[in-house]
């Protein structure tokens, strides 16, 4: 089973007069990540289903990953805004699920959540050693058997630019 | 300062008629990491320095990837066979060299050296936990000052199918 873990695009800066959790994409985010996807589209790639954080610019992302032909499944998550954690978020979304063996599950959410989360996925524990960039992509092989935890590896890091 | 780890393309299969350290690149390899070449270079790429093993998969790939234009220097180091090690490495290649800040240097050589290696400059020892195909890369950003090892950042990692 394959994880990849996306970033939003370019969002609204944060100012006074919006909600964090309701700032959108800017017109170059938007675009950036359409044209992100359809190189993704291009390689081949497909999920089966695509978790996305409930924070606008995440969910907005989620939609053009969609909109594009990658999945035809979105689903939301509260494990994947900024103060989740990648226990529950196991918890919720893989330990209980009967995932086929060749599954790809995409998860669209936030940094730092998502290079930390590679990191105990790859390693057990937070170094900072990952970059990723906005509407950048970690690529994760799970485990066939037991905890995902310290035990997947890691075939794919890229920023958009290396993929337009 | 970045350093791009890069795996040598496809070789001659190990046979008892040839040397180890003679095996060639295939012309499957050979095309394959032309092309990945030329979309490097397409990207904007160039590096300062090659330094590669100085066996013949690795040469002919540091040689294919300064033909297509990435770097006009080319060196070889006996510490990236793949008996070299990363302590041997940084101590001839890194530390007693005043590199400018913004220097990239490519680095040509075999698995599992370059992914433990990886790991090595990221998180201080090896997990197995990246997955580097043949004329695949790994990108990373050394620390200003001070040892890299434990203290480096990783921006990109790609399998060749990605790039073509």
């Amino acid at each position: 089973m394959e994880l990849y873990l996306i970033r939003h695009g370019i969002a609204q800066e944060r100012t006074a007069n919006i909600k964090d959790e309701e700032r959108v994409l800017t017109k170059e985010g938007r675009q950036k990540t359409e044209k992100i996807s359809q190189r993704l589209v291009n390689l081949g790639l497909h999920f089966d289903l695509i978790v996305t954080s409930s924070l606008a610019r995440a969910r907005q992302t989620a939609e053009i990953l969609s909109a594009a032909g990658l999945s035809s499944q979105i689903e939301e998550s509260h494990h994947l805004t900024p103060d989740g954690n990648i226990d529950n978020w196991v918890k919720q979304w893989l330990e209980p699920r009967n995932y086929a063996p060749n599954t790809r599950l995409a998860v669209v959410g936030h940094e730092p959540n998502l290079s930390q989360w590679a990191e105990i996925l790859l390693w057990g524990e937070v170094k900072a050693g990952l970059v990723l960039k906005k509407a950048g992509m970690i690529g994760i092989k799970l485990p066939e058997i037991g905890s995902p935890l310290g035990c997947s590896q890691m075939f794919w890091l890229t920023q958009p630019k290396y993929l337009l």
